[in-house]
């Protein structure tokens, strides 16, 4: 060897691998922020100055270069999404002419991958999760990529930090040798979102772990996959993107009303993870999908004594009260001897909840839905 | 006797009888709806499509005739008084050219209509208390008259429903023989406002009514008393008097800030009263001063289950939660899990809080004065 070694650091782009961002979700339990019209991942929910969908861009551009992202969004997202990542290639921005579930998001984005490098590895990952240790996830992302060039199906399951009931639980079994994957361990099963008791049993059992929705694998080992088991949607998914790669959008216009609504853990993860195909690296890395306000208050730093406030704090008053408080119109909040409280102020609508009621929230969405207030939605 | 008796009814004026109404206070702890540029008499407090000043007005003029309430009102107000009460004579609103308490506001209007009648008899009756039945309350009025006309300082006092801190109390002694005032009693004393175990002990003892500040007196009397007491006041007041009488606003501006700033309970009805010259005529009309939200909270009717909503409730979406919503600023609300919890929401302003801490919003104010929120106060 004439060259020095040079040892793999988390600063340099994985060759090969490319990102699958599908930008979709309304997200009603982040309502009155959270809007059909400007979804959770175009917002800054954390405050961190960027959108959750910049700040997954930020976290994988190191991973895969600026040339490595694809977004899969609906056509009304997408002149949003392009404004928010102007570095973002217009040929990387996939238009879905409706929300059609993530097998056909993902598919897609496969399908057009392929063409262009026919041994890619893609991995896919949700526009509107938090990440706290970027550099820990792209070590995780590195050991999954080498999993994935084996020929599995890679998730990253989520080491969980309490028996949370909202999430679907991955269960493993043994470890899995793979030179440059030191903790993967094959996947015996995807477990549904369980009970509080399953929960807390899975957590005393050890070898759960939260399914975070993503998902390492070779575009055309996923591809294969669905071709075997979902032939319809396969065809047409790489129809639509040979049409999308000549340039022609009227294809997929064509091609995707017809298309089956499915989760790729449905269509793909869960069958062939009963076949044996499907392996997990554990992450330590910090994740939330944020589903509601109280878990977006859970995963923000916190002051005793005072809310947490997401944003511009200089017109936020409180006395002797602790909680949330989104101060997104711009007007004065003054929030009283209220403990937990949850307060989102938006230049139209204003939401007064508590962190113990914050999954209900949807349920304003639905009875706005029902009752004429689709100008809110 | 020619003519046939007639019996004094609830809707004929009272001869000789003028209504004075000192529009002034901050009400601070109605903030952010109640200003300093629009303090709590000029809103519509409890949803009656009528603001506090108006509903006052619509109560005194059975009693005295619309040319017989005179408004004493500070002069950055005057303008917004006149737009509430279109039918106001001009001669009968009168502008202070500052605040300088409930003495020489009413001395000044006493000073003015005994110009015009010197046997008048005035009542003060604050523009931003609510009472819940005004036959009662002209009733009562109607008997406090017959008293004044005795050359009493005659007042109202509340029948105390709880055991109030926030207002002071008035003490009685024996009863009154004046024709018309059957239920008029003696004053013995005025005392302040107690603590709980004090008030408690006022119940329980009983012959104690609330002081709402409202007097009812021949202006001679009063002025009388006050030329005895504190002559410097009462010779300024009686200065400027004649200069509006004149149509010469300028003596009131000159004299003006050189009186002594001190409400009438001190300056007259407490020294009057410790001499025996005040007498009380009970009223069991249902009244309050509105302090703060809860006490608005209390008297405007509730349904189970769901907040009171002061205002237009179309915008408004709540969920298991109880309290009072006011949607001041036309955007939507909803309050999902919260019980007793009050939302004030305001162009430019939001409050939230719980009918427990509602005291507390005096000192929000407080806070805003003291870090630069000059524009919400």
């Amino acid at each position: 060897v004439d060259q020095p070694l040079q040892p793999e650091t988390d600063d340099r782009p994985v060759p090969g691998f490319v990102a699958v961002v599908p930008a979709g979700g309304a997200g009603t339990r982040l309502w009155p922020l959270s809007r059909a019209g400007a979804p959770k991942f175009l917002h800054d929910l954390t405050g961190a100055g960027r959108t959750l969908l910049q700040q997954t861009w930020d976290r994988l551009v190191p991973l895969v270069g600026a040339d490595g992202v694809v977004v899969v969004t609906g056509r009304a997202h997408r002149d949003a999404v392009a404004a928010q990542l102007p570095d973002l290639p217009a040929a990387d921005l996939v238009g879905e002419p409706s929300p059609r579930d993530s097998m056909a998001a993902i598919g897609l984005a496969a399908a057009v991958l392929v063409r262009r490098d026919p041994d890619v590895v893609i991995g896919s990952f949700a526009a509107d999760h938090v990440i706290a240790d970027p550099a820990a996830f792209r070590a995780t992302v590195q050991q999954a990529v080498a999993v994935a060039r084996e020929g599995w199906v890679c998730t990253i399951g989520i080491a969980p930090t309490h028996a949370a009931t909202g999430f679907g639980y991955i269960r493993s079994a043994g470890a899995l040798e793979v030179d440059g994957a030191p903790d993967a361990l094959v996947v015996e099963q995807f477990v549904e979102k369980p009970d509080a008791e399953t929960a807390a049993a899975y957590l005393e059992e050890g070898g759960y772990r939260w399914n975070a929705g993503m998902f390492v694998v070779r575009a055309a080992t996923l591809l294969g996959h669905l071709r075997m088991r979902m032939p319809e949607l396969h065809d047409g998914l790489v129809e639509a993107a040979a049409g999308l790669e000549a340039g022609d959008e009227s294809v997929l216009d064509r091609v995707w009303p017809g298309l089956t609504k499915i989760a790729i853990d449905h269509a793909v993860a869960e069958p062939v993870a009963a076949a044996g195909g499907v392996a997990v690296v554990p992450g330590t890395f910090g994740w939330d999908d944020v589903g509601d306000w109280a878990s977006l208050r859970a995963l923000l730093p916190t002051a005793d004594g005072v809310p947490t406030v997401v944003g511009d704090g200089s017109r936020v008053l409180s006395l002797g009260s602790t909680g949330l408080v989104v101060p997104a119109s711009g007007r004065a909040v003054a929030v009283v001897g209220l403990d937990d409280v949850v307060v989102v102020d938006t230049p139209d609508a204003l939401l007064v909840t508590s962190t113990e009621h914050a999954q209900q929230v949807k349920d304003v969405v639905e009875r706005l839905r029902a009752t004429g207030g689709q100008d809110l939605l």
